[in-house]
């Protein structure tokens, strides 16, 4: 992972260092309701908190929460956030939204699990055929579910093994996927993965055709895998022509071309697929469908579909594509997900969304300019942020030099001490279906007073 | 997978196919308005359903559900099914069980999801760890995550790679334990797993501590996975000694071992680990926390919990354990599991589970005694099964003798139509928190209507 420094000459480490140390007793001070249950918490859980990795997003002690609506959540020191993360995308639509909420209640009513369809499922997938273009869907548990279940078809489809995905990437926490370039090299990400992971993937950087067309010339890759726009470094967009030129050179050495748009799918009507126009074999979704209750889909193209249908385990037959799970689809996530599709997802909402989106990141330009900190504030639909170089970042190794660890625990801390929360290090701020203008003009008024605190001279 | 053939010395061959195409043809008469919604949603889902492996199930077209409540469901013909199989055991509270119902309903407003902890985490893990013994506890979306997070915490923990499971095993939809043993040989159980995968596990018979050791011994294993009781192929009971055997035994070889009771919690309170007082460093739990809403836990021993607690990944540091995601212990999850632990999973629960799921098994035993079957009727809690041999099972090659996929989606159909459901092939009839004994008798009285109607002589 590169870091540049190049930002160390507009902020003054030595501020920002106090700052962070000001800011956590502050937000120690305001916590002490949470840091009790935290200590109980410790006695019964890893790191005193359901999930550990929920510990590791932050340099203070976890919160715990009291409850949310709309935009804002309140801990149980009664402090509220307004949350500029919409909890990494899985509440787009906001906390407790009555839709969403109507729902999952009437499915409970309806009965929450069958391991049979229901008929909402069929307006559900209609519904996205018709908004994606893309024609036959599946539901599973989760976006990681739905690129296992992607790999997996691609792999018994082509007969090939290895799996490309762009330097930057996060398509969840399947074994294949959680590896990361160094120095050229594929590695495990993490700790724990299965010897030999690495063989099964292959890294290249985004916008760069020729070494997208260096790795598929070989032969080996099933499929090649990879968010429309990457939400997981900051934001990093395509080039023009670079998601059909590599649509093309997929299918040109007999691969299948995947676009996870787990995140992006809450960036604009129908996805960036719709909005773009972009041809793909698989499309899945996840968080961007975010009610907060646990569900993804993937879709699939026609011959897709129809190998999925030849390959199908039949009773205890011939032995079939190692797909599907006992609890995926339920009447739960049918329900959420057309309430969300009919009433939250509308082009009217999207549209209002953009706006918001816009307003956030001309604002947070507006505020680099007048601080002359020579930074880009990125924008895609309801996503902004810190890109501290003139230039937007064309791949993952350039938009990791703007992902300061330091700096970003120093301005989350900051924010939430404010009441702003934006719980991903290397999201960046996002507007959801729920905030309002004077919700964004409050970030950026407490993102100026934070750049300002900072900034030498 | 061997198949004995035995039980065609009593049972006709000829009647039960004959019986097979009756029963199919009375089947499709009384689901039209299902098969209208199959044909429609053939134009969106592949085979028509939401998940395909749910076509798979059945020999016949799938049913469309309009609802269910209690122990029963309707189709959207008005037919109404006892689920004899409360989903795979997904559903042992019953259809619409008013106390997860309020549960999910309040999460629900409390706000679905925050990435953060509410409070009742901690009364949730406090009370599992008092239930089973097993002191430190994390969620995750699914059985098949958890087992994937106690497979890299073992690998990480132990610096080998390889996973040791039971011939009859089932542990979800990680690549790593989709395999199978053939002729002695590991190989894929699905399409679509990564080229070598048969190289990360070890199958051996259940009930064979000498073969359990010969593969221990060469010290390749971090994690002996295992179901106190295998129940996704009949039921398949320990000897006497076995696990903490295994226990001794792996812990001699510095391999760990995970207890799975994804379905084996709702067989006693506390699972079988309290009620057989098993030791173990993993415990998952999953559906038989079965209420529908998707979520799942694992419990660590102390040691292992140290070891997670100092591998968490923080913040961009060092790369931690691979575990966690964005959508896991939600407060949905939190509140639905309080809620089936507190109101519903009582010993006085379990004590009636334990009454019924004895007239079952009995109830069956004397049909087979009274047709002159000589067979067995399974029996662990609620859970009974066809044994088409005169003795027990004891691994999981005897138990597939008695899974004969033609008698059993016979009488899977024959039941249908008499308005009994039992959905999984290799499970076997379970009775649920929710079942009366008057259904029981139901069922009872059906397995004998059709056991004589295949009957030889």
């Amino acid at each position: 992972m590169m870091r540049g420094q190049d930002h160390y000459r507009v902020i003054s480490k030595e501020r920002l260092s106090r700052l962070h140390e000001q800011e956590l007793a502050c937000f120690k001070a305001r916590t002490g309701r949470s840091a009790m249950l935290l200590e109980r918490g410790r006695n019964s859980m890893v790191k005193g908190v359901p999930m550990s990795w929920m510990h590791g997003l932050y340099r203070h002690p976890s919160l715990f929460v009291e409850s949310g609506a709309g935009s804002t959540f309140r801990d149980v020191d009664g402090n509220r956030y307004i949350d500029f993360n919409v909890v990494d995308l899985a509440m787009t639509m906001g906390f407790s939204n009555p839709h969403i909420n109507a729902a999952v209640c009437r499915a409970m009513d309806v009965g929450a699990h069958f391991l049979l369809p229901v008929a909402e499922a069929i307006d559900v997938t209609e519904e996205l055929a018709g908004r994606t273009g893309v024609p036959y869907w599946q539901f599973t548990l989760s976006a990681s579910g739905a690129n296992t279940e992607v790999v997996r078809i691609a792999r018994a489809m082509t007969g090939r093994n290895k799996v490309m995905v762009f330097d930057g990437h996060y398509h969840g926490h399947l074994d294949d996927t959680l590896v990361e370039s160094a120095g050229g090299k594929v590695q495990p990400e993490g700790l724990g993965l299965p010897k030999g992971v690495e063989l099964n993937a292959e890294i290249v950087p985004f916008n760069d055709l020729d070494a997208a067309e260096a790795v598929l010339r070989k032969g080996e890759i099933a499929v090649v895998i990879t968010e429309p726009a990457l939400s997981n470094c900051t934001l990093v967009k395509p080039d023009p022509g670079f998601l059909p030129g590599l649509y093309e050179l997929a299918h040109r050495h007999d691969s299948l071309l995947c676009l996870d748009e787990a995140h992006n799918f809450s960036f604009a009507f129908g996805g960036l697929t719709r909005a773009w126009n972009l041809p793909c074999d698989f499309l899945v979704l996840g968080k961007g469908l975010g009610s907060g209750v646990s569900f993804a889909l993937y879709g699939m193209s026609a011959p897709v579909a129809a190998f999925v249908d030849a390959h199908t385990a039949i009773d205890l037959g011939e032995p079939g594509i190692a797909a599907g799970g006992t609890t995926y689809a339920s009447t739960v996530a049918v329900f959420a997900a057309k309430a969300a599709l009919e009433d939250v997802l509308t082009p009217a909402a999207y549209q209002r969304l953009g706006e918001l989106g816009l307003r956030l990141a001309s604002g947070l330009q507006r505020i680099f300019d007048e601080l002359e900190l020579p930074w880009r504030a990125l924008h895609l639909g309801p996503r902004s942020g810190y890109c501290m170089q003139p230039d937007e970042p064309r791949n993952g190794a350039q938009a990791h030099q703007s992902i300061d660890i330091d700096l970003i625990a120093a301005r989350k801390l900051f924010m939430a001490n404010r009441g702003i929360w934006d719980a991903m290090p290397t999201a960046g701020p996002q507007v959801s279906f729920v905030h309002t203008g004077d919700e964004v003009d409050l970030y950026l008024a407490q993102a100026r007073d934070f750049l300002k605190a900072i900034r030498t001279g």
